[in-house]
């Protein structure tokens, strides 16, 4: 039988996790659920039923996988701990610095739940901090470098969009070559947050609005943009939706390091990513976690679990007798 | 108190577990053994007792993990089962072929024994198998590439070394940039053996040996050199000794996979290593794993494992909250 995935929140995140379900032969959506109106929303999966998230109360029975698509800022912290109590779930929650609090609220409804909770889930957090994780652990002495993009900054994009006389925008974060060059040969810099990154902003102006002053605006914008190099260009609607349409990203985290009785040999791991999609990248992220929730708690497990406490071999719908014939 | 290492087999492996052995603090190096005579032995770091392979019979109260650094083709078969029955012992077997076989052997003596045995570390078989199963999994639907080099194959030396003529010679193999760019640019190419790699080597021949025979045979020596396009340069000793002491290694394993409803989305999953050393760097990679051996046997493991059934987490000293909060 198939896992069968329910997915709460249809954004980007929610359609990249729907394609993903199609491309795995032991899974099937169940349910899409939604906090709007669900006769307001057009599944493109056929025979998918949108479901309201108050249904979630009593569908354990249908869903054995629930995937959580909304936002780090109020969405997640409240609703994964919600409903680890209830179902396997998975989220892909991204605020770094509450990432502790939020395991701990997961783990006690998890727990209590009988359920396994996997958090932080995509490419960063996700496979770059595997990564991170596992480089750091085979070259003890050296240092770490994460690199992002070329790729579309969503947060960016939208700081920009609220500026007075800003129709549309979109905003790209560039990694410098010179500073990947240098990370890539091993010479160990140190690098500034302007010497790591430029940011490049597509903008669509209102009629008459003052381009000059939204440059400005763009440039100083404290956090966003005043500690980075960055160009502005303004676009036509039209361009925009030309050749910005798309949510490309990627980026990579390299390790250099020395090992040898006088550290005379240098090494350097690089994981790195190029994506044309970045919602369906995470998405395929998340339904492969999904398939190791579901099976670590087949076996029993329970509580909240992230990248780091899950062996590899249950992301795979193959047996380890060939994953070993085939991978190893 | 720190785990207790020993080393069965002084050999470029064995010396580069010693030194990552002294660059993780959690850890000291009990003793090495040898099956030549003790006395023949001189370790680099003081105070390390050199025994006898016969004292490992009763040695189990001193040595919390035993690495084996011997060849796959005859020595791992009969002493990683040998001593998983009386030790958590990790080795390097690469004979991919014989990986079920070694497996289930391992797997019995480890379980007879209450150990864990982790078979097939390093970098391929080891961290290459793990980014091709994660990236599988992610992306069901794609192609798997691995580019070996720039690097030195021993065993490719090692089969020059055998022409008669020849004194030394270092085999290095060198991907095909272009098939690289092809693969990297998610164009999926189709490749023969010889697209992939070509062959460098670098020979020291005997006074007056027939020169363009060695290369001959060089050439067309089937398995080795038969399907590749290979360049010869003879050398003077001292070239070999200034030019081509090192072992550097290194590659790449790429996944290139499409998502989306109408795969209209491509993505590169790149996975690359740079290494001045391979044996150190293989080193550096089992002894990550070892303290992995040691702690799961710790909580009551026991068997066969890969590093597909090993959680990223057992690999690192820090706590699972350090974890957390500094590299997820």
């Amino acid at each position: 039988m198939a896992i069968r995935i329910g997915i709460l929140g249809y954004g980007n995140l929610g359609k990249g996790v729907e394609s993903a379900v199609r491309q795995n032969p032991d899974m099937e959506l169940a349910a899409v659920f939604t906090r709007r109106d669900p006769k307001s929303l057009q599944v493109r999966t056929e025979g998918v039923r949108v479901l309201s998230a108050d249904a979630l109360e009593t569908m354990q029975d249908g869903i054995d996988v629930l995937i959580l698509c909304g936002g780090s800022a109020t969405d997640l912290p409240e609703q994964t701990p919600k409903y680890a109590a209830l179902y396997n779930v998975v989220d892909s929650f991204d605020t770094h610095a509450r990432i502790p609090e939020h395991f701990d609220d997961v783990d006690a409804a998890a727990k209590r739940g009988g359920k396994v909770g996997i958090i932080s889930c995509g490419w960063d957090p996700g496979m770059f901090s595997l990564n991170r994780l596992y480089a750091n652990c085979i070259l003890p002495e050296g240092e770490d470098y994460t690199f992002w993009g070329k790729g579309v900054s969503q947060g960016h994009s939208d700081a920009v969009r609220r500026i007075a006389g800003v129709k549309d925008a979109r905003q790209y974060t560039i990694p410098v070559p010179e500073a990947l060059e240098s990370v890539r040969n091993g010479e160990n810099p140190e690098l500034t947050t302007r010497q790591k990154h430029t940011r490049e902003c597509f903008v669509v102006a209102e009629e008459g609005a003052d381009l000059a002053r939204i440059e400005e605006e763009i440039r100083t914008m404290p956090n966003y943009f005043a500690d980075y190099d960055t160009t502005v260009h303004f676009i036509t609607e039209e361009e925009m939706k030309r050749d910005h349409s798309g949510l490309p990203h990627g980026g990579c985290v390299i390790r250099t390091g020395k090992t040898g009785l006088n550290r005379e040999h240098g090494h350097v791991i690089e994981y790195s990513l190029k994506l044309d999609s970045n919602p369906e990248f995470t998405g395929s992220v998340i339904v492969a976690y999904a398939r190791a929730a579901y099976r670590m708690n087949r076996e029993g497990m329970s509580g909240c679990k992230t990248v780091f406490d899950i062996a590899p071999a249950y992301l795979s719908a193959r047996s380890a007798e060939e994953l070993r014939a085939h991978l190893l």
